[in-house]
């Protein structure tokens, strides 16, 4: 029996598709991979995924799982030599259960993002894994980068919210390890390997997440302010004043706005005059928005900043403030290619951090201009580097750029990858940002756990 | 050279104890387990663990890692063939950085869980993680089990509040993680294998740790309630009506306040009649304590639970509350010997788990007394059994009384091991607990990390 006929015999033959209807799994989402593939599947369910997985080992076949394609790394794109199997969980999109008692929810790991929150919400409860395009997110993919977002400060990582998983190894054995318990110390926590992992271990099938109580009360500012230290200040005097409540705490550079108003100019201008960073804040508390409001407004007030800041009056101008924070990434597309960074340094660092990859990157490049922006809250700063030339060929060099932006980062022992994940864009600068030890160690759990090196080859190591 | 002078030539002569000098680290804290060791050394810096372990590789040298020696599982206590080194970690006790701005702090796996939390408080930080006895408790020791304690349910288990680590591995290397990002995507996240393994995998050295907030306002209640499915009830209508700020959440039942009333008599009755069950509940807040007691207040008056429990109404009360909630494991103490057993499962389970459990136990003994009590919050118990013999005699029929709990346990997808860990006493027991699939994988992880198998040997697997 030929490959094909085999998948198409695992797995049903519309769970298989060829040609061109593999097209659009093979083209990562900034379209700078564009991959080939034996074939593209779908199972539906985690025994057709450990059937699967146990015919790629024996006949050493390729296994790239993809979720949502929304990997910014190429994590989810095969390489080009058409041997490998896509494995889309797209079809293993279920919301299992919503357990209120225990604030938890359990998903196959296709389920959308958007749909995990909806029925989280709908039983009164949140599930804090938010980003844009959460309605393209899968929670597998989420779980394979440990994916970030806006929220990180309060609520953590998807690791943080992830109690138990399911996982197929490679050569098709089941890793049930699907308990919603907050507190667990019976032997090694499996499920963390699998976490951030990128697909190279296992394919992840199930899981379940941790959910938090609904906030009632949501209060948003924009806030101008003069530097990143004096957004550190204010972060920690929130902190203090208002509590435990801090949910966002985003930084924006004048030249995000101005990126806003030449390439989106359907969002109106924040500001009369533009400061040079402004923070977009918001508090999350039960209670209404009305006291939360006041409480926030009385805090600025107290720090000096109530002047010159905005506050969302309602939810449409809450919505419009994201909507800017959501216009950033967009205005830089339409401008054109640019050099992409997912740093993060120790919060306390991002000040110096900023001056120093500034003054590097403008030694370098006389036309350097910078657009940085992201979660401070967290430490995790998106900053980019586009050039007089946005075509492609500002690619050429990514090189050096990377390496001006990357030396800062160590010096402040950083990481070049915050939340994106390493996947095949960054794969070859990791040896030189963790040491040789870490390495070491990452190649023996490779090899102890996909011995035949089938799982998502070229990724992260 | 004999292997004490080859440890005295590594450590210098005064970090290695021999004869009875070892005895305070050869006994564990609860005084089932008494071992013997070739010696007990005691390093004083991350190189020297390192000429150690190299040393103790090439020598096939069993290794027992020891913090604070108040593992409740035996975890730190060597076999009785007096060949293993027992390695405390008391002399690298040391605060090395609070870094106010990041809110982390980074110490030696030696310091005590009083001396950090003072360091942070000394900086306007709190450092969450908090159980009793936290001036004996190492955080090597806390890493190495994920201790859990009275508070996670709002800040998480050790695991979460583990920002990097160092570690030195079985072969001397040495493992540099030791970065303090709330963000890293950056391969696979190595400390997560460390923590909770126990020392088998290696020796922790340092570890920075996430600081949150410190709270100004704490206010304190003991609520008489019905029965457990009625505390959950109040946990979820609390954190809706109160927001994200309920740091603590204890089930008590009414065996506790007996016990305490005959073996703690220096303490005074809390009600005039004891209530079936009450919770010993805290919210942590910013702002004034006055404010924070009226908010609470009035969620009890609303929810019609304000009559009959008592408000702390300063410090003073409130440190009343909590030395009832810490004389529960003193008074079972002076009663004799029971079987303990950590438990948790999904918190919408445990009103069944406590029903089941006690039927169970019930129709093996008719002199079954049962104490339980714990984080509820969490899904955290401690579930406990006296019978009239309260011997050492008692302990005959551990596996029976053992089989009988984790069979409910195991129904509702719980854990044998919430917060203590495996150690020798549970080692045993964990094949019947994970699937065959999940030993298999730790036994592989042990493997690659410890090929020769001298880290803390009989311990977890």
């Amino acid at each position: 029996m030929n490959s094909l006929d085999a998948l198409r015999d695992l797995l049903g033959a519309d769970a298989v598709l060829t040609g061109e209807a593999m097209a659009p799994y093979l083209l990562d989402q900034r379209k700078r991979y564009r991959g080939s593939a034996l074939a593209v599947v779908q199972p539906a369910s985690t025994d057709e995924v450990a059937a699967l997985l146990r015919w790629c080992s024996q006949t050493r076949t390729p296994v790239v799982p993809q979720g949502g394609n929304t990997s910014l790394c190429g994590a989810a794109t095969p390489d080009g030599s058409a041997t490998a199997v896509v494995v889309s969980l797209a079809r293993m999109n279920r919301v299992l259960e919503v357990d209120a008692g225990n604030n938890t929810i359990t998903v196959e790991a296709g389920c959308t993002l958007a749909d995990a929150r909806a029925a989280a919400h709908k039983a009164g409860r949140l599930l804090a894994a938010h980003w844009a395009v959460d309605s393209k997110v899968r929670l597998g993919g989420a779980l394979g980068t440990n994916a970030g977002g806006l929220n990180v400060l309060h609520y953590g990582n998807t690791r943080e919210l992830t109690l138990g998983l399911e996982v197929v190894l490679p050569d098709g054995e089941v890793l049930g390890a699907l308990r919603g318990l907050r507190k667990d110390s019976s032997g090694y926590d499996l499920k963390q390997l699998f976490i951030g992992s990128e697909g190279t271990l296992g394919i992840i099938t199930r899981a379940v997440l941790r959910l938090d109580s609904l906030p009632t009360a949501i209060a948003t500012a924009l806030v101008p302010i003069a530097d990143a230290q004096a957004a550190i200040a204010l972060l920690r005097e929130l902190q203090h004043t208002a509590g435990d409540r801090v949910t966002s705490f985003e930084l924006i550079s004048r030249r995000c706005w101005e990126l806003i108003a030449e390439h989106c100019p359907e969002l109106p201008a924040p500001f009369a005059a533009l400061p040079p960073w402004c923070v977009l804040l918001e508090l999350s508390d039960a209670g209404t928005a009305e006291a939360l409001r006041a409480r926030l407004g009385d805090a600025l007030t107290t720090l000096g900043l109530r002047d010159g800041a905005r506050l969302a009056a309602n939810e449409e101008e809450r919505g419009a403030y994201w909507a800017w924070r959501e216009a950033i990434p967009e205005a830089q597309k339409r401008r054109g290619v640019s050099i992409k960074h997912d740093i993060a340094v120790p919060i306390s660092s991002i000040p110096a951090f900023l001056v120093e990859a500034e003054a590097a990157l403008k030694a370098l490049y006389a036309d350097a201009d910078i657009v940085a922006f992201g979660h401070v809250g967290d430490g995790n700063l998106h900053y980019n580097l586009f050039r007089d030339d946005v075509s492609d060929a500002a690619y050429d060099v990514e090189p050096q750029v990377n390496a001006a932006v990357y030396a800062v980062v160590m010096r402040y022992d950083g990481t070049i990858s915050a939340e994106h994940g390493i996947g095949q864009l960054k794969r070859d600068l990791l040896p030189q940002f963790r040491s040789a030890a870490e390495m070491t160690l990452m190649r023996a759990i490779k090899q102890s756990l996909d011995p035949l090196g089938i799982m998502n080859p070229g990724k992260v190591l």
